[in-house]
Parts: structure tokens; sequence; C-alpha cells
């Protein structure tokens, strides 16, 4: 085979700025510490690292929880691991779908041949506590699961009501806090959940490829008990934590640089602090909203349903949804994300994730919108930047 | 819950030399590849990079086969991901084990619900293609699974009778090329393999993270031909592939640093040349067995059935296994690997992969390995370093 290694150069992506779904701008600390020396994964240092981390994983989810990791994988895989191990073909398992994310569990629940207890809510709005009441009469789900923070929509989900109709049904109360977990408050063991999974491309703002997770006593206990294997052999977590409890037992070989990386991104988190680090998502969050609406331009989610991080736009008319977000990219090396499924053409994703939710950030991102509808004839209000200042 | 961030410093891996069975030593500029910025996975310029890396491992599989890609997981993800896209419950599968990780492939099968053929041979022997014929006989697997280079035992399993007993039965042919991908030759299309997966972080020399796989024709309409679903959704290739395909259409979030890396190692490999890698990998492996033969110690695994880039070597009489791999890491900063499973105790497993495979590294390790056996009073002859010299 002729190959000619020269038509390759040195990898070079350019800066941008990344205010999408995630992965979110990632700090030159958490770089570098990825580009640290690989060792192995049962050298001394290295599991002194993992410890390490895992300390920092349980102050971020805000847990006791042994079982507190990051799986070899992305945030899907996260959403995988729990569904595999706390759920067996015939289980009664209740999905709330608001968004793509509730529909991504539906798919894998089916495929592991568990009955799926579907509840709906338009996408853009919350699920409502009365309807999986309604959803769960006469059942006993092993399994209610819901989104934390519906990337595809921007829509918050309280979890109280949730919470306490899992406790009473004697349901695991599993979360995907993928878009949640470092921007807004997520305590596990004061909310009640029983597992939960994210990933570091979020607000956490580490390069993508694992999965921070975390089960509780109960959660253990459930997959302990059960009857039939977990199908996954990559995902069984009664082996992985092993690997990563006391016994140190070799599974797999861990992402060694990736975990580094992720190390980094945790430190400067506990350094920022929780609350300041979700008083600093909430006040750009403002900012941008009051811009966008000094605009002239809505949100898609109401008041009070907003998460701060993912920013959901409705995109205005006349403007080009593709041609906005090409010069975004193209003329100021910026990524923001466009609708999914439903929403596609209709919205604008606007991710003000962890370290890319910065003043700075907020006020591009205004100044370059403008300017873009603008030039498309599309009819802007004055006073997106007096609107946003007004809020710092 | 009171935490101080302070009680964390940078991250310090210190500088190892890793001759284990993986990971190997990692190239600056592979590291400097994996902490250039992180960009959104479905920007115009990693869509490049994906091609980029795409075309690079399909040079390093030897192959044509479309679906070529690195699976976001580590090595046993790549393995689990064959065998879920290619296996249905109640398909019959031969699985031939002569070490850990035939041992793990039949796990997986058995947890897919699939009827598993087991062929064994012992460990640090070859798997006698007979005892295949034997064991089919009257039957119709759907696969035949095999791994090329046993990390666990050193053994290099020849390919070209089990291609053909695959071909003859109808089974799909699937190879763990884990530790032999880009150490021996290892040519897809030429050698009638249906399906291969590896990892990142052997002969490859970029940190563990990935899993390269590539399915071929016969694969792709196989798992286009299912019954039942694949059972995970992270791992289900027919939507994987969309992403990786025309369609770009996003599945999950890719591990963008890590591929920035793992095409930075393929470059590497390519600038090499095949053949110059091959040999370079016969040539340290050559002298660190005269060296071990010349210092009075065994190999475990005969002449001719070695793999160049895993040497298990025999640990002599009166050595304390756990103290000289301890002085080894503490005294010289240097990992190799203990037995698994029956070879506990037994064996060294003494890696010469990817970056690792040098001749500096081969006297490091002999003249280490002299000093410590010495000082533990074990009788070693005089020599190994001449003996290693003269293959040079």
């Amino acid at each position: 085979m002729s190959f000619n290694a020269n038509n390759f150069r040195d990898v070079d992506p350019g800066e941008r700025v990344l205010m999408g779904p995630g992965p979110s701008d990632v700090s030159v600390r958490v770089l570098q510490a990825m580009s640290a020396p690989c060792i192995g994964h049962l050298d001394p240092v290295f599991l002194s690292i993992m410890d390490e981390t895992q300390r920092l994983l349980r102050f971020l989810f805000q847990t006791e929880n042994a079982l507190t990791i990051p799986v070899s994988g992305t945030g899907s895989a996260g959403m995988e691991t729990c569904f595999v191990n706390l759920v067996e073909p015939g289980d009664e398992v209740v999905v709330c779908v608001n968004g793509v994310f509730g529909t991504r569990m539906c798919d894998i629940v089916n495929r592991l041949g568990a009955k799926l207890i579907k509840v709906d809510a338009d996408w853009g709005k919350t699920i409502d506590p009365d309807t999986v009441r309604e959803a769960i009469k006469g059942k006993s789900p092993k399994v209610l699961a819901v989104v934390h923070a519906e990337t595809s929509t921007g829509v918050l989900q309280p979890l109280e009501d949730l919470s306490s109709i899992a406790k009473e049904s004697g349901a695991l109360f599993l979360v995907d806090m993928v878009t949640s977990l470092a921007g807004i408050e997520v305590s596990l063991d004061k909310m009640g959940i029983d597992a939960a999974y994210s990933g570091t491309q979020k607000c956490i703002s580490c390069p993508p490829g694992l999965s921070p997770i975390s089960f509780n006593a109960a959660a253990m206990e459930s997959l302990k008990n059960r009857k039939s294997p977990v199908v996954s052999w990559y995902l069984d977590m009664s082996m992985v934590s092993s690997y990563w409890g006391a016994d140190r037992k070799y599974h797999h070989t861990a992402p060694i640089n990736m975990i580094y990386g992720l190390r980094e991104a945790l430190r400067i988190i506990a350094e920022e602090g929780l609350e300041d680090r979700f008083a600093r998502h909430m006040l750009n969050h403002r900012a941008l909203v009051s811009g966008i609406e000094g605009m002239g331009l809505s949100m898609l989610v109401p008041e009070g349903e907003r998460l701060p991080m993912l920013n959901a736009v409705q995109i205005p008319e006349g403007a080009d949804d593709l041609k906005v977000r090409k010069a975004l990219l193209n003329d100021f090396g910026m990524e923001i994300g466009g609708g999914l499924g439903d929403l596609a053409g209709k919205v604008w994703r606007v991710g003000l994730m962890g370290h890319a939710s910065r003043r700075r950030n907020v006020f591009l991102f205004l100044s370059a919108l403008e300017t873009i509808l603008k030039a498309q004839g599309v009819n802007v209000q004055p006073g997106a930047l007096e609107a946003a200042s007004s809020v710092y």
C-alpha cells in the first residue's frame, strides 16, 4: 500500500471559543496535566492519583459514596453503565423524556429487555411529577430515571418531587448530570439520588473521554443481588469497583492521561469553590439572557426553568440558522450548537459551561450575533450590550 | 463538606521506563498533540482530523475497510465492540483460549447469551488448528475468535490456518490485535480477517483510552442482518459508523484530545514505515533474549512462537518476584509486569513495545536485573550484556 507520511501535518485545531453544548473551553492547566508522562495503571504513583481523583469527585458530587469514579468512556458510556448495572431483563423502568437524552435512555432500556414506562413532557418543558405518579400506579419500577439538565433544550429539572416518588415506589433514583455537574448544585446525598453519571466536557471543562459516576449503597446492593450477569463486561461495576477500590484488581487499563486531566480540572473546581462556581454560572447566564432579550430575541425555556450553562435562544424570523453558525465559527472562531430533533432550525444552543462561563464570552457572543444578524437583514433592537452590562 | 483544595499538588507522575505489558513509553510528540486546544466534535477542523486518523489506521491495519476507527474506550471496549455487534443470543461462537484475553472473550460471549465453543491450549503455547477443526465439527459458528498476541504469556499465534478454518465453516474471523498491531505484521485484507480490534497503549505508543477497530464488508453485512438490536447503545457500530462516515450524524461526543494523540502516534509510525518498525521490534527482542539466556535465565515460550514485543521470562529459583519488580521500579524507575493467572509468580513480562522498543531499554533492563538478582543472592552467569551487544 503506497502511503506518504508527509501528507500529514502537526495537529493544529486553532483556538475556538467553545460556547456550544459541549465540549467547553479547557484550561491550559488541564491540557498541561494531560501531557504529563504516561505511567502504568498499577503504578503506586498512579494509584494515589486515582485516590485523589475519587476524593475530588466525591466533593463535586457532594457524596460519601464509595463507588465514585470516572468510567472509561464519554458521558453516554456513563448512561449505559448505570442502566446495564441496575436493570435486568423484565424490570420495569421509568424514564422521563423531554429531550434527546431522555430519548437515549429509552433506547438503552429497550435494548436491555426491560419494560419501559415512558413519561413524556414537551421539549423545552419540565417533567410534571404528577404524570410520573400517574404512570407508575400499581407498578413496581426498579429504576426511575430523569435528566437533570437537558442539553438539547436548556431545561432544568427540579429533582425533589421525583426523588420522593422514587423512594415511595421503592425505585432507585437515577439522574443524568452530564450538563449540570459543576455548574449548578448537585448534592447526591442530600437529594436522595441513588445513582448518577456525568461527562467531563461540560461544566467540568476537561476534554471529553471520561464519565464520572456515583452509586450509593442501595445501588450497590441492587447490583450485588442481580439474578443475571451484567451484560457488559467493560462496564460491569462489580469488577471495575475492585480496581478503583482497595483490591486494586486489574480489570481494564485505565485511560491514564485523561485521568490526569480530570484530576486537574477537579482541582481547579475545588480551588474556586462550589458556591462561587455556581454563582459565576448564574451571573453570566443572566447577563446573556439580558443581552438576548435586549436584542429583541426570546429564550425557548420559561424563566425559572432555565439552565444557567445551556441557553436555548429562539432563532428570529429571517435569520438563516446555518449561515449564522457558520459566520460565528469562521469569522469569530466561536462554536454554538444548533437545535436537535424537533428543535432543529428553531433554536440555537449557547453554552456557558465551566471555564467558558466568562464575561468576555458573553460579550463576544452578543456583539458577534448582533453584527451577523444585522448583516442578514434581521431586525435587531439596539441595547444588547448595555442590558448585559447592567447585570454585572 | 469541608474540603481543602490545597491538599492536591500538580500532577507529577515522574519519568518511568515502561517495559511492562502496556502502557508503553509515549513520545513527547504524542503528549504535545494531546495538549492542543480542545474543539467541537462536529467542527470541520476536527472532522478532517477524524478522516486523517482513519486513513492512518487503515494503513496500519493494511486494509481498505471503510469502518476502521478508534472506539471511544480502551482495548477491552474494542473486544466488547466486536462481540456485541457480531454476535446474537443463541449464536455459536468459537473462542480459542491460551491466556487471560481469550478467557475474557469467553466471559463476554457468555454474557451475550451466545453458545460458547471453547478451544483450549496450555498457557504459553499456541492454539493447534486441528483442535479447532475438531471442536466445530457439525457446527455452524457465527464467529471464530483468537488472540494474535497473548499479552499474558508472550505467545504469537499464527493466523493462516485459523483464517482458512473460519472461511470453510462460514464463520467471521475475529482477531484480538491489542498487542500485535504496530509491532508485527498485521495485514487484515491479506490475512482474511473480518474484524479486529486493538489498543492504543501497546505498540502504537499512545496513552490508553482508545481502541482501534476494523470491520470488513462481511462483518458489516452481518451487523446489518441482525435479528436483535445490539445490546450496547454506546458501542453500536451501525450508529457509530454514521458519525465516522459521510453522514457525520452525532452519536456520542468523541474523545477529541485522545484522537489528537492517536493521530500523532500513527503519523510517527507512518514516518518510520511498517517494515522498519517491525524489524526494530524483532532486533531488540533478539537482543533481550540473548541477554536473558546469557544470564542463564530461560524464556517461557519456545523459540519461533515468541512475541517480539512481550517477553515472558521465567523467574529463576531463589528470586523474589515482588522484590525484584519493586527494586526495578524504585531504584531504576522501570516498570515490568508480573505473571497473570497460572503464571503469577512464575514469569516476568517484559515489554518492548513501540517507542519503548529501544536498545537503551534492553541494556538498562539487563543491567538492572543482573544487579538486583545478584543482590538477592541468585546465581547469575556473567555475559548478559555481551550477548545482547552481539545482536546489534
